[in-house]
């Protein structure tokens, strides 16, 4: 039988559906994102969970004209299959295909993209206040989970909605079947709303608006209806007294009041929040079970929901471990995640460490500071945040850790080419924005067993030290029981030889690469010395002089921007030795990197052992001779 | 009569007053604070608005053991004076005297540092939890203004202090008095609170807590104690739903209540938010009259509080006037600040442009997503935020409007050395954490004409650009009538020689250095080029290049750190084109700069005419006589 979802080329067609067909197409929708995404990965449970709402905006509202703007917009999937990417859905994070996020290049139904959460509000309200001004009469509306709120910035939207528009819409998406896995007393708020017995109270009552709303047939819209629609009158002061009117809870798979609803907040004069109730991976059992595992997630099996196990640790897990181990041993040790203790790998250290373990919510600011405040006190915090989602406590790293110069340890997963999850979490710039700061320490492991021992650096240093690694897996190095301290600003001299012409300082990822060019080079007749840089503040100024004195060109490989980088660092120091030996530098260029895999991304931009040999050649002639014994350490 | 703060050289003296003793040390207070802040200048308004609740804050509690921490700590200087550093006091704000916010090296009561606002309560919440890990009996009481509760971080800790700790005492310092300066729903909420007719209800009812809390005396306390008191038991939906007890509003100027009102909620164990109103410029009526004046100013009559006025109008003024021209001319352009309408020249341009001007509180993120919105739809919005503050808005810059591309103007005042505000405030990172995103152009005027050229230049240019400028006034430059258009990217030749040996680069405010380094060069024999760079990305190459093959050494000037910054970007360039000319940077050093005066400053650290030289004479060595014509433009 041919499916509903197969007709669907623009909303205009989910328009003309009647609810029982709507129905059905959720039905086929949630087929399609649970075997499309068993082959490609990405946030399957965030998407079964938005089905009906996105299909009842869509009936309700009019992209491209109306404006949608979902907050982190992993659960956009399901408006990316109703506003004509139907077809190109199965290449969804696959190189070329669609991104995984809402991009504005990729549709006008896109107007405004994410990947980090708590913008979408003041996004909208800009695009609101643009409308006014322009005095259109489109709809913004912006779709925001309960984690969200507990954002910073979603408050500072909200303190400025009612002030600045008189006609926007907020969806509170809230899943409060997983609310165990938000923290904070905004999530506790949302929840005792949801189980109050006033909600009961109010039955009578609202089922008396809805027959004003609806007219006579929501009443004969049989129990469901009236179930969802019974608290439409439930009164939250935190939003009302921020000035926005607001409405809910509402059964959020119920598509029939979904549309009756915003069909009655469409036509409001003034700002409205809708709380609605959704069910993390509703309708594939194996993501129901576990939500966490569901939210975003690698291929598989579209049957039982069961992954292929990784044979080997990823750096995330031996991160947790490895501060699990320190834990036991220092009574000082305290870890904190932003929402991610899964992603961090924390959730492996929670257990053990129960009582050192805090998840502060989406809230990179406050977890810094209240990093800061507990290092002001004795105590060492490891902040364990993404390099991108770091770039959100910028300025308390500066204003609060590294001016007061507290020994904050900053653990930045993700740091490097994010590949799938595309150019929104991508780790790139992190040396660029933390090496102008006074007092920070910056360093890259080569492998797992180095970070274990950059940990233990970390633990023992006395002032704020930042450390980034990979997403997934490494080398698979295996970690020594014991980790070794490692000198602050010292790089590791892995090869050398007496005729090297060619000094390769690599940082982190790239090292394994510029093993490889120190093979090819020599091939080619060129000694190549091979150093783990391991720090790109403070650089290993005697290594770098000792090698920029003694070979023909210096080649640097960073999994960066090169535009304030480690190679730029590099460039600095030489500049300030008074030694013009060539640097030729590798790293990703001056431009937002799209999703994809890492390798073909990588050949792409020119991060590459051919591309560092092409940049080295022109340096390279026969003829040098001096021979050199490798530094003394 | 002898003065009784001069016996006060410990918070262990305060403890030993009378009520009506501490009244006197109120009165004299203020008067040390208009008599040396009429010479020192600094932020008058704020500390004389604190002065009875820093005095009850140090009677009840006693630090250094107890922790107060100020939000923002511009109101910390009463703290100060009662904390050992009386007699240093006629130093604040001055070379080598106190710093003019709190400081962990200056003083042990100064538990935690701050400049920006909105850290105190995440910070206080870390050092609470550390205490109670530890076990400690300690008390942490952290001081924020109403304007920090517009700021998004403030929202953050709060929705975790609940959940992290019994015991936590929020001080809410209320200048009800000034409320119209603040913006959003939170200070409307606030406000509501405050003239609520229930108010008045719960006189009674607070009445009898209040003798139950202080006794029978507590109501002999005359009418003004009762005043204050009344209202003791006000609830307050938002703080209490958020898992914090609110006590108030009570009076910030009753010493007698305030004590009491602290006795008893030290005793709490639970975290508890006291609202206290305050009186902003309290006891000068210069200060009471003209509120945003007295917030923070240079040195003023005693008597009158008149300030000379200046002679030539500050970059933030023209910044403004020049904004209104454009203003008037295209209508898309809307300008935003973050609670800075003064400091930014924006209260200049609101009454010209009411309805293109948003103030949107302490909260920079929400502005530039806001901004981002604005321009998503066709608006070209104008973010003035000073360099050090939009630090807070690093991601979005990143996230939402780099990536996007999006038509954002970031008018960063302040951008360099701040001098006697000290390290909070100097804004000597913006190039470092910048330049490393790609799509932004990042631009520096040399005067104030170039300014209005570049405001100009940034209203026409399709994507993010960023404009930094010095604070306070600069060479005087007259603006012309009609702004001119710059290239994108195209630096300023300002002086060539056919035998220049030295290139300088210069940006911005050092403009005028370089020329002075270019006459004593010639003073020596060797010609000098000077280029006033314009753009610290894009990097004007064609002119770098020109210069790089033909002189001896290029010279890069910037008021910036040099790691990462605007010399860094000229050797990434040279090793791009692969020229070795060696390059000498002068910039600020790896290091946190302390308040001072600006030249002091810079001979301090280099930035100097000298050290250039310096930097320059190995390069330079008689004998070359190549003949070079100018670079065609």
């Amino acid at each position: 039988m041919a499916r509903i979802l197969d007709g669907i080329n623009s909303p205009e067609q989910v328009k003309r559906l009647s609810i029982a067909d709507l129905e059905l197409l959720a039905a086929e929708i949630r087929e399609e994102l649970v075997t499309v995404l068993s082959a490609n990965g990405g946030h399957l449970g965030p998407n079964l969970g938005v089905v009906e709402l996105t299909i009842a905006m869509h009936y309700v509202f009019e992209t491209p004209k109306d404006h949608f703007l979902f907050d982190v917009s992993h659960q956009a999937y399901v408006h990316k299959l109703l506003t004509g990417r139907r077809e190109r859905f199965r290449s969804i994070r696959t190189p070329g295909g669609l991104n995984g996020f809402m991009l504005r290049t990729e549709s006008p139904h896109d107007c405004y993209g994410a990947g980090h959460a708590g913008t979408a509000l003041s996004a909208a309200l800009g695009m609101a206040v643009a409308r006014d001004k322009a005095g259109g009469k489109e709809h913004i509306v912006a779709l925001a989970g309960d984690a969200a709120f507990t954002c910073g910035i979603t408050y500072e939207a909200l303190n400025n909605i009612a002030h600045h528009t008189k006609k926007l819409l907020v969806v509170l998406n809230d899943n409060e079947w997983s609310i165990d896995k938000n923290v904070g007393a905004i999530a506790t708020y949302l929840n005792a709303i949801v189980t109050s017995p006033r909600y009961d109270y109010l039955h009578e009552r609202a089922g008396k608006f809805v027959q004003k709303l609806g007219g006579a047939v929501a009443l004969k819209m049989a129990r469901k209806a009236e179930e969802a629609a019974k608290s439409m009158l439930w009164p939250s002061v935190i939003f009302e007294e921020l000035g926005i009117k607001y409405y809910g809870p509402i059964d959020g798979h119920d598509i029939s009041t979904l549309i009756k609803t915003f069909e009655f907040l469409k036509k409001q004069d003034r700002p409205v929040l809708v709380h609605v109730l959704t069910q993390k991976g509703r309708g594939f059992e194996p993501a129901m079970q576990k939500q966490k595992k569901f939210h975003g997630l690698g291929p598989y099996d579209p049957e039982t929901g069961e992954t292929k196990p990784l044979k080997q640790r990823t750096y995330s897990e031996v991160f947790a471990d490895t501060l699990i181990k320190l834990a036991n041993q220092n009574p000082k040790i305290v870890a904190i995640t932003g929402a991610m203790p899964n992603g961090t790998g924390l959730d492996r250290f929670q257990p053990h460490h129960p009582d050192k373990y805090f998840d502060v919510g989406i809230a990179e600011e406050h977890a810094v500071l209240f990093a800061a405040g507990l290092a002001a006190k004795g105590f060492k915090p490891f902040c364990a945040i993404y390099s991108t989602f770091l770039q959100r406590a910028f300025d308390p790293i500066i204003h609060d850790v590294c001016l007061q110069n507290l020994p904050v340890v900053f653990c930045m997963d993700r740091g490097g080419l994010s590949a799938d999850d595309g150019p929104t979490h991508h780790g790139l710039f992190d040396i660029s924005y933390l090496r102008g700061i006074p007092n920070i320490v910056h360093m890259v492991p080569k492998d797992e067993d180095e970070l274990a021992d950059m940990l233990f650096t970390a633990m023992q240093w006395e002032g704020p030290i930042a450390i980034r690694y990979p997403r997934g897996v490494g080398p698979g190095t295996p970690v020594k029981d014991v980790p070794k301290l490692i000198p602050i600003g010292k790089a590791e001299l892995l090869q050398h030889g007496e005729n090297d012409r060619v000094a390769i300082f690599a940082l982190g990822a790239l090292v394994p690469m510029a093993e490889e060019i120190a093979r090819k080079l020599e091939g080619q007749g060129f000694g190549a010395a091979v150093i783990n840089a391991r720090f790109s503040k403070p650089i290993d100024v005697e290594m770098l002089e000792f090698y920029a004195r003694s070979v023909d060109v210096i080649l640097t490989l960073e999994d960066h921007v090169l535009r304030g980088g480690f190679g730029s660092a590099i460039l600095e120091e030489l500049s300030n030795l008074g030694i013009a030996t060539p640097v030729a530098r590798i790293g990703w260029p001056d431009q937002f990197i799209e999703h994809g895999k890492i390798e073909p991304l990588r050949a792409r931009y020119g991060i590459t052992v051919e591309a560092a040999l092409e940049k080295l050649a022109p340096h390279l002639t026969a003829g040098k001779t001096q021979t050199v014994a490798a530094p003394k350490r």
